[in-house]
C-alpha cells in the first residue's frame, strides 16, 4: 500500500468482523424477516444490520474509502475500497448450518490486499494480507496437491452450472479424488489450510470472491477466473480456486476455457 | 424397553459418544492414514479406532447385545443390538469439513429406541429416546412446515440418485423452497431441531439411519423409506425425513414409488 498503513488497516478489518460476529449470532437459529430480493435470493434482517454497522465504522475511520457491499451499494473507490459480504451463504444461515461466513476485503486500486473470511457459527477467522495467511493466528498454508485426481474438490452447488459449464465441471470434477457440495466461503478456508485442494464455482460476485484472494495467494494457493486471469471488479464471476500452480493449470486445461 | 432400564441405557449411549469424540478430534485436520475399503469409500485410522473403543465399552457393560457397525462387523442381536456408525461423513472428515457425526443407536427387536447423533467439530449432541429429544440438554423441536414449496430441503449429494430416482428427487426437491447439498447426519440434527424441514436420500445403510430415527420421532418429525414404512435393518436405504406428517406425505407423493 502506498498511502495507508497496511498494518493499520489489517487490524481494522478485524475489528470490522469483530463487530459483525455478535450480530450474525444474534439472528442465527432464530425466526427471521426474511424478504426476497428482485434476483430471489433471500436476504435476511441480519445482513442488512451487518453492513450497515460495517459501513458506519469504516465511515468514521476512512471517510475517503469507498464500501462495495451487497446489500447496499457498490461504489468503487480511486484508491481505496472496502468489499463486504455480510453473510455469505445465506440459505446455509436460513437453514441453521454454522458455516456460513461474513467476508470483509480492502482493494487498492481494484487489487485486494487485504482479505478476512470470518465463521461466526465455529468462532473461526482466516486472515490473509503482506504479512502472510492464518486461521485463528496460526499460520495458514495450503497443500502440496499437484494432480487433479488427488485433489479433494468442492463447489457450493452443482446447481450453480449449466450449459457448456455444467459440461466443464462435470469434466473436472469427475476427475477429482471427489467431488463435494455445499460450503459457500468456508470451503476456500479450508483449501487455504490445506484440508481441501480445489473450488471450481461460477457467478459469484466481487463481494464474494475478493476477500478470498488474499488470504489463499498469501496461504500459497492460486485463484482467479476460469481463462487464469486475475479477479477483479470487472471479473465474469467464474472463480478457480487451487492448492499449488499445478494443480491449478491441470484444471483449467480441463475446463477448456 | 422389556427388560432393559432404558434411562441407563440413554446414560450409557452417551458416555459411548464421549468415548469417541476425543478419538475423532486426535485426527481430525491431521495428516490420515487412509485406506480404501472394497466400495472405494474412505476409511479413516479414526473410523476404526472409534468402532473398536465403542465395542469394548459395549462388551464390558452389556456382554449379550449385539454390534452393528460400520467397520468391524454387522452382527443382529434377538432383543438388543448397538448400531454404530464411528465417522459419519468421512469424506467432511478427510477435508476438514466439522460437520462429521458419531452415530449411535440401540435397537430392540429391530426398532431404534435410543439415538445419538454427536458432532465433535462444532461440540453439538442431539439424543432422541422415550423422553424427547434434545440438543445439548435442550429440548429440540422440528418446524411446522406442511407444503413442499415453503421447505428447506436438504441431501448430502446430487451424486446420491441416479435413474428414476433421480427424477423423483428432482421433482421433489425443484418444488421445495431451496435445495441445499453438503451435511451427512448433521442435517437431521437440523431437521429435528426446526431449522431445515426435508431430507432426501438414498443408498444409506442401517448405521447411516438407525440412530437419526429416535431423534427425528422423538423432536415431533416422521422418517421412513421412500414407501412410507418404516426403516429397519431390512430397508433398501431409502431415506425421507420430514418435520410434519403432511409434509411427509407430500413428499411422498411427489417421489411416486
Amino acid at each position: 500500500m502506498t498511502d495507508l498503513d497496511w498494518r493499520a488497516a489489517l487490524d481494522f478489518a478485524q475489528t470490522l468482523a469483530d463487530a459483525a460476529r455478535p450480530i450474525a449470532l444474534e439472528h442465527f437459529r432464530k425466526p427471521l424477516a426474511i424478504d426476497i430480493k428482485s434476483d430471489a435470493s433471500p436476504v435476511t434482517v441480519a445482513d442488512r444490520a451487518i453492513e450497515a454497522r460495517l459501513r458506519q465504522l469504516i465511515g468514521e475511520r476512512f471517510a475517503d474509502h469507498a464500501v462495495y457491499g451487497e446489500e447496499m451499494g457498490q461504489a468503487i473507490g480511486e484508491t481505496h475500497t472496502w468489499v463486504i459480504d455480510p453473510i455469505d451463504g445465506t440459505k446455509s444461515f436460513i437453514s441453521g448450518m454454522p458455516l456460513f461466513g461474513t467476508l470483509i476485503a480492502l482493494a487498492e486500486r481494484g487489487t485486494p490486499v487485504i482479505g478476512v473470511i470470518d465463521i461466526p457459527g465455529t468462532g473461526e477467522r482466516w486472515v490473509g494480507g503482506p504479512e502472510g495467511a492464518t486461521l485463528d493466528g496460526s499460520a495458514a498454508r495450503v497443500s502440496g496437491c499437484t494432480r487433479l485426481e488427488d485433489a479433494r474438490l468442492y463447489a457450493t452447488s452443482p446447481d450453480m452450472f449449466a450449459g457448456s459449464e455444467a459440461q466443464a465441471f462435470e469434466r473436472v470434477s469427475r476427475r477429482a479424488a471427489f467431488r463435494r457440495f455445499g460450503g459457500d466461503c468456508y470451503v476456500y478456508g479450508l483449501l487455504a489450510s490445506g484440508h481441501c485442494d480445489l473450488v471450481v464455482e461460477r457467478d459469484l460476485k466481487p463481494f464474494d470472491y475478493m476477500a478470498l484472494i488474499p488470504v489463499i495467494e498469501a496461504a500459497g494457493g492460486r485463484i482467479t477466473d476460469w481463462r487464469g486471469d486475475a479477479l477483479g471488479f470487472a471479473s465474469d464471476g467464474r472463480v478457480v480456486a487451487a492448492a499449488t500452480p499445478d494443480l491449478h493449470a491441470r484444471c483449467l486445461d480441463e475446463l477448456g476455457v
